[in-house]
């Protein structure tokens, strides 16, 4: 009993972390349980259970499974489910017509045709790229709509009627689903979505700042009690690509709110997205060279750090400025004068290195791979600088 | 009319190809037909559909929601939804028990209060990442039969035939989706990751082959005709993380198939695939210096050029090694010449580079940062061949 105690404590510790990291998450689990309770009304209230009986149900399915943590997310999905619905519904009613003129023998022969032939064309047509992004989960309504409906019709007299009650308990689910999720703190995919690239440059200036500070700038000793979380930081920007699409994708339903337009160039995101994630890459290549020593010809050694810890400073604040704009969505000409002095400690360096002649060949391996990489870097915020103001 | 005929020729077209990339999407679209059109016969075969009725309608809809392209991820799907709705409809069951304790008026109270609990605690577990892993799928299920079963108590009497009736359709509609998975053309998803590996490593040695070969080879003026399908094989290497992972989540699912046991090491798999991922990184910062040209102090040129290539093709060759005996599934002892002839390059390379004094320092820029990103290069290759002997 001790050790099962002892586990159910440390649950029980891991979901008051889960619900400090993102107190979203508690509101988003309670508004699940107000939708739903709402929607089960229904069953309970005398007048509305007459008039939809045991569809009801369809209502309390539909809020479970379209009720999701964005408002982009919830609605893409509502409006997928009762389209989908509709359109198979009437699509199963026409079936269903067409399978009765062959009489009684010929009609299941006929609707198994038409199941078997829409089931195979509509999950055939789940492949295409562009339906698959947007319309996934409307096609597989589509299937099972058509399905039900076209099928029940066998059995059912009132498939009408059957395929009415279908849609509106959708319908009624999916507002439910709606309103609860957008009245109740919403939470906009496009917001965390432009959060989430703020904070990644962020986090690359982080490692910029720390790489240019502890690694170049004190004495070499130091180099080994670096910060670690500094580390982790850009790392978790290299895997950030399919939810960053996933987040336009549903920023792309979200209807105005707050700052953001209808038509907020979403897709605009993807692609600062794209330039902070090769940036991260280049970092995680002169992150390897973090467990080697600084070390230069003498001569040129304090000239050579001066220049890559001021290259790494620059950039990092053009980062932290290009971020900082980015979240208050202005032009961020701020960041400017920092790329330019980046640039400027690039040329310096560059001309060192020319300049010097008689050096150690292996040390350079360092120094030179730390210079080209954040002479890419300063490419990529400069290619960063030309999206953001885009903006 | 033209248009148009002109756009569904487009789409036709589009069709023929999205099918002979990949056969199997075909035979996918079949089998689901097929399946769907089994479980539909419940409808037309009177015995069956006495004993079942309405619910069968549950038969289709697990048809529908639960196949998937792959054995694993059907597999994951069903026994999710199986489980699901077992252990929710006997809990919705002693709920519904619990609520009718409390007279006609306190049971609606009751129900919409353990409705509501049970919706807002699953959904805050289905935040946990383990559970949001593998049990995500079956949390919905959760939530949704366990507001269906005790919700519908109020309405219906025979609460134990409805919940019973709902698992017998659920499981007869899973077991045929799992049936025509796995009997007709099976797609494994096991197998899907194990080719992908293997696709990947060749990949990087395809652009490392052209690398060395065009780039470093021939004479300089050629670099610009160089082939674009050699740069476009890594970068879809790239953003394959998150594909990786669902894969290996499928496979660990399916059951013992063909070369691979029931317990096969597919977390092994993703490591090998995030340290071809970092290859892939370092190649993309290689690829960057492509478009600059190739040249040195003429006194060390040839030879630098010479080792540089060297480098390229052995660690291509080893990748490529590595690639055939991991389709193999044998130890990858034949890419270990090729290592070591990689690693003699480097040596080379290093001594050189130390012995050599008087350089122009520009020029170093272009070819100490291709030899340091090819010797990480091989610090992975051989990183990989560790993972890859663990087989």
């Amino acid at each position: 009993p001790k050790n099962s105690m002892a586990k159910v404590a440390e649950l029980a510790k891991k979901a008051m972390n889960l619900g400090k990291d993102d107190p979203r998450r508690i509101t988003h689990s309670l508004k699940v349980g107000v939708a739903l309770s709402l929607v089960s009304l229904i069953y309970y209230y005398q007048p509305l259970y007459n008039s939809f009986g045991v569809s009801a149900m369809w209502a309390v399915m539909t809020v479970v499974v379209v009720f999701e943590f964005s408002v982009g997310a919830t609605l893409s999905k509502g409006l997928n489910r009762g389209l989908a619905t509709f359109l198979a519904g009437a699509l199963g009613v026409g079936a269903h017509h067409l399978a009765s003129l062959s009489g009684k023998t010929g009609e299941p022969i006929m609707l198994g045709f038409f199941v078997f032939l829409q089931a195979t064309g509509s999950t055939f047509m789940r492949f295409f790229p562009q339906i698959k992004a947007k319309y996934d989960y409307g096609m597989l309504i589509f299937i099972l709509t058509f399905a039900l409906v076209s099928v029940s019709g066998f059995r059912q007299e009132e498939i009408l009627e059957f395929a009415h009650k279908r849609l509106s308990t959708v319908v009624i689910g999916g507002s439910a689903c709606l309103i609860v999720s957008i009245a109740v703190c919403p939470v906009w995919a496009g917001e965390d979505l432009h959060r989430h690239i703020a904070l990644n440059m962020e986090k690359l200036a982080n490692f910029l700042e720390g790489f240019g500070d502890k690694y170049l700038r004190e004495s070499e000793d130091d180099a080994s009690n670096r910060d670690e979380s500094l580390f982790r930081g850009y790392k978790s920007v290299l895997g950030t690509k399919s939810n960053e699409e996933s987040l336009a994708n549903f920023a792309s339903w979200e209807p105005r709110h707050g700052r953001f337009g209808f038509r907020h160039p979403w897709k605009q995101y993807l692609k600062i997205g794209a330039s902070i994630r090769q940036c991260a890459n280049r970092i995680e290549a002169l992150d390897g060279y973090l467990t080697t020593k600084f070390h230069a010809p003498p001569q040129v050694q304090i000239r050579l750090k001066e220049l890559c810890a001021e290259m790494s400073m620059e950039a990092a604040r053009a980062l932290r400025q290009l971020s900082s704009s980015h979240k208050a969505m202005i032009v961020p000409s701020s960041a400017t004068p920092h790329l330019e002095n980046s640039r400027a400690a690039v040329k310096a360096l560059k001309s060192l290195l020319e300049t010097a002649s008689r050096k150690d060949a292996t040390d350079l391996l360092a120094i030179v791979h730390a210079a080209t990489v954040t002479s890419l870097l300063i490419e990529v915020v400069d290619c960063t600088d030309k999206i953001a103001e885009s903006i």
